[in-house]
């Protein structure tokens, strides 16, 4: 009776454009994923084929949900690059050349007609966890994603925190290494530069190939290389867990979270890569912020963002964060 | 004729039991500071003649502010050791032997006959600076006391946060030396090994004796001397500026905050500290979180923890967090 009269109230949109997809779902106001889809992208789109596609997309899900394009509340949505707050433009850090300079927020919004609200990756994982995954019912957790970048998103007193000016959770740019490599933030041995996917990748390639090119190893291949007991891949992944661990002790002394959550496509490699992290972070935290933390791993996969997306719109719902009543753990890949 | 109403609805008393004194102030609901009383006390000193002393001076500053015992709506506390959550003991870290054990918020409820909450030194210090201080209308900022030990406090959407267990803001014990010396906590390397006045005044004490003991130099010694010009103090208070602006950038990496202030007995050193603390901040950070954080010292000094500690009480108060009126910057020291 009171899921009908929350479906009846509306509906929010998760819309997340990746480096090679567009994924749309449909939520009810009850957290129950009424729709799903996916559509592979090219790397060359533009950002507009991206929204065409999105559109496509949403008229797809919302039939396959039952619902009108009137009961949308609101999308939320993650894009390919960092966003100017100031003028709501993609970055030129931007995975997808096609997107520089693009304004989403205003454009998806004029497009589908309904309010858009843009968010980070990491930030988008972490509002997932808290509503369907690994954080559900955790006040305060810290979420770390740990792909070809590393980025984080916080989690305090239930709410996102997002700092002065919306940057907060930038872990990957903790300086690891004084002399480490130069890292696109500017810096040298930021995390990033040590621990991403990105750098296990090379470093294996680079011993396989003998430093030759052309191959194409993927952190998945690492990932089942390492399950399977390869001594160089669990060791480049033990080093990267590490590494996190050290600047996730810090981050554990300075806010004292309940939970650790680790995302992103690293996560997959389980224990391999958190037993080292957990090794560290008791290592280097003072002993009533390190010892007492639980270290998980993020359980959406690559549904973390788009399911994100949609909670960015679901937490302005009275009441939402800490009543998230729905598991979609099952299906989570 | 506001303010006649709220100071008709009660007071807040602060306590601060500091190594060498107890002091206890009023204040109304408005946030004025009707009574500020100090008594100098032995190091030898029980816990309950500290306890007495807070006693005898609420009784004289009540007096002195022209209200009641019944006026009184709750007393802040700060307490010279760390607490245990789950006990209200005083743990054996305390600085005063005498108080090892003892329950302090249970015993002077008891005493007084109110309601009494406890906080640690640096979270106190933040409450005072958002109150009456540097923080006033600042949504998010850290506040990093660096004294004898070093410790911090965070105010996040105006209001204080402790983290799981109430232990967030422990920076003091961030890493920034893997080989580093051995700090109480049973790490290595903890900034509060590097960048403490304990460290600072030994440092230059080893070298003004050729390693004889028998000196009393003081950090307020330090500092005057660095302010005439005295290249060693100087250097000294410089280094540890730079220690503490590494942990201050990663602190900005993932809080993103708009300010940070730095008090305790070091922050006297003004720019000799801060200007090298803002160079490695702005090194070490994300452009975006180290290039629009504003780093600036506390302006209570001495005042900060008994201030802070009637905050305690106010911050209860309903609307109190953003809209203190008050101004006792002129009063400070």
């Amino acid at each position: 009776m009171l899921l009908s009269l929350e479906r009846a109230a509306g509906v929010a949109l998760g819309i997340d454009f990746g480096k090679s997809h567009v994924r749309v779902i449909v939520s009810d106001l009850a957290h129950t994923v009424l729709a799903d889809l996916e559509r592979p992208m090219a790397t060359e789109q533009s950002a507009h084929e991206g929204f065409d596609a999105a559109a496509d997309l949403t008229t797809q899900a919302l039939r396959q949900a039952g619902v009108e394009q009137t009961d949308i509340i609101g999308a939320g949505m993650g894009v390919p690059g960092p966003i100017d707050v100031a003028t709501g433009e993609v970055g030129s850090f931007a995975i997808l050349p096609g997107w520089v300079g693009v304004r989403p927020e205003k454009d998806v919004s004029a497009q589908l007609g309904i309010p858009v609200k843009v968010e980070n990756d990491a930030n988008l994982g972490a509002l997932a966890e808290l509503t369907w995954g690994a954080g559900r019912g955790t006040r305060d957790f810290v979420y770390i994603k740990v792909s070809s970048g590393i980025g984080g998103g916080l989690v305090l007193n239930g709410q996102l925190y997002t700092g002065a000016a919306g940057i907060a959770g930038e872990m990957g740019h903790s300086m690891v290494d004084e002399n480490g490599p130069v890292c696109r933030c500017g810096n040298r041995g930021c995390l990033e530069t040590i621990a991403s996917t990105r750098q296990i990748v090379d470093l294996l390639r680079d011993a396989r190939d003998g430093g030759g090119s052309g191959s194409d190893l993927t952190i998945e291949e690492v990932i089942a290389h390492a399950r399977e007991g390869d001594r160089a891949s669990r060791r480049v992944i033990g080093d990267a867990g590490r590494a996190i661990g050290v600047v996730i002790a810090q981050v554990c002394n300075v806010l004292n979270p309940a939970k650790v959550i680790v995302g992103g496509d690293l996560s997959a490699a389980g224990d391999v890569l958190l037993d080292p992290l957990r090794d560290e972070v008791s290592r280097h935290a003072v002993p009533a912020a390190g010892g007492n933390v639980e270290i998980v791993p993020g359980v959406l996969g690559r549904r973390a963002e788009v399911l994100g997306a949609a909670a960015l719109v679901l937490r302005d719902v009275d009441g939402f964060a800490l009543h998230s009543s729905r598991d979609v753990q099952q299906q989570a890949g």
